[in-house]
């Protein structure tokens, strides 16, 4: 199974997911700024992986901090850890990664032993997230039918994951289970993962799949041709309202308004049983220039102004129901969220 | 006023659409394939446009037909008649000024009339055309508040009609009211018409505006950041079911979710009050190219398919009203539109 990044004991591994799927690039970072960069600039994306990305770009920073005092290390890695959590605002793993790894290092006195307690603390959150999308993708194939379509926006795939992939484990399991089923691909614009990573990681596994731009959608479900939509997530507040990849809001009021299903498929390190609702959620705001072109090709005029939210937030209401490792959990998710996972 | 089409009396020039905002490049067609083809290419297009170039793309061709004989000419003319209802499937305008441009050959019986009626009836099919966008937009303006900011997709302006455009005739004018209004364009993948010609209209006319992925209207809407929506249409319903460029369906949806009025601008030309429901609009499906990649630039993988609807259909109850030149036609649509039209 390909991975988003592959730690190498004194480098990381990373993909770089922006050139998929004409290139596949590979680089070694030996410094973690170079991983905060690669987080920033969506090399590596997806919100688990994100959180995987960092915990060993943490390792990283660790490995170089030249001093033989544990108190002045310990204040070195808080600033590292900083920088980290400005490399995107709205994945929560990746907040839930500096908080492990803040909690690995305060758990040790030497400095010998918060080297080692960071490098086990990263492989196991990269352990925990690996084995976490099995178990959804077991899960949530039970929910999949034979001669389903499914519609699913944006990427969360193996290389969003770090595993076996969330809403595409899911797929990949059900077609595994010898299940006859089609996929519609939303291309996602602007920075396309649907169309290039997506797509290549479902054909790679041989599931059907059909590319479509992302307001036919609507079009499809009000054909009757979508039998459920399936997503990733990339925060989950503990009332059910999802963050998830801008349009998701907009797939989920048309499929309730087309009495299709609602899939959210995340491991329960996305859910962030601290903040009430949505309406806390941080949405990034990126650069207008993904908006105004595409691979550095400009077709809207010079002097026109872009806005680019990276994400939106779908309310409770319309998810029929989340797939986590810990099982299904359905309506009333505020309720069914919080027994299944404290 | 920037025109889509110029009739020059033996040669219609043609505005390239598909190379906007960037080159602003005329091409004179002397022959009514090249028209077709331009058509069919959408280097003219926006439902009006398409009826008023495809007027003077027949009078090309009757001017081209080598005969002496009324009747053969009649023939001949038929059969160009037939290659124009070949070229794109959903506006109506194109099959009623087919049909027009039918029946001024028919009214007369010799050659003469009928190449003299032929460019009369193009030249009536053009100044209909705009001066239905001139009170389209007077009409529409009451409904825009100061204050409002507009969400429309793909594009209605001069472009697209031939006068002054439908959606964007109506926000010019209010702005030359002086409310103070604000537009925000989605870029409507895949031919980026949003992006490219309707922020240049607009920005052209001072009016602000600003970009956005079309998957964002939904996030917009949903905070409260939209006033109305307003659009195009390239066919009505005698029910009001509306086809416009694909995405209008699931800013509907959503729009009637979170309590936005919902407008469509369309001059009369484009009911078509000999189709019961959208049920029997048909939709074009064209190029999958135009979904797997932009610009001539490929970033889907090599081996997947692509499904490429150009347009979807808006049932009539999610419509708040369809302003036309004869008047704004309220809910209930298909008693008020019939009343309005007949």
């Amino acid at each position: 199974m390909i991975t988003p990044v592959e730690w190498k004991g004194d480098t990381l591994r990373i993909l770089d997911q922006t050139r998929l799927p004409y290139q596949k690039e590979y680089f070694d970072a030996d410094n973690y700024r170079v991983v905060i960069e690669a987080i920033t600039s969506l090399k590596v994306r997806g919100a688990p992986a994100i959180g995987i990305a960092a915990a060993y770009g943490i390792v990283l920073a660790a490995k170089k901090i030249q001093t033989g005092q544990a108190g002045e290390f310990k204040h070195k890695i808080k600033s590292v850890l900083l920088e980290f959590a400005g490399s995107r605002p709205t994945a929560v793993n990746l907040f839930k990664t500096i908080d492990r790894m803040r909690n690995a290092v305060n758990a040790c006195t030497t400095l010998s032993d918060m080297q080692q307690a960071l490098e086990q603390e990263a492989d196991k959150i990269y352990e925990e997230e690996k084995e976490s999308t099995q178990l959804i993708s077991k899960y949530g194939s039970e929910l999949i039918e034979d001669g389903f379509t499914i519609l699913t926006h944006c990427n969360a795939g193996p290389l969003a994951t770090g595993g076996y992939g969330t809403a595409l484990g899911i797929i990949m399991a059900a077609f595994d289970q010898g299940k006859k089923i089609n996929v519609m691909a939303c291309e996602t614009r602007p920075l396309l993962q649907g169309a290039r990573i997506t797509t290549w990681e479902l054909l790679e596994h041989g599931v059907p799949v059909k590319l479509i731009i992302d307001s036919a959608a609507g079009y499809y479900m009000n054909s009757k041709k979508i039998d459920c939509v399936l997503i990733g997530a990339d925060r989950i507040a503990a009332n059910g309202d999802t963050a998830n990849k801008i349009g998701s809001y907009t797939h989920a009021v048309t499929a309730h308004e087309n009495n299709i299903p609602f899939y959210v498929a995340a491991p329960v390190s996305t859910v962030d049983l601290s903040i009430k609702s949505g309406d806390e959620i941080i949405i990034e705001e990126r650069d207008a220039a993904e908006v105004t072109g595409i691979g550095g090709v400009r077709f809207a005029p010079d002097n026109v102004a872009a806005l680019n939210p990276a994400f939106d937030v779908t309310p409770a209401g319309y998810i029929t129901a989340i797939i986590t490792e810990k099982g299904i959990i359905r309506q009333p998710l505020p309720n069914n969220l919080k027994r299944l996972i404290l």
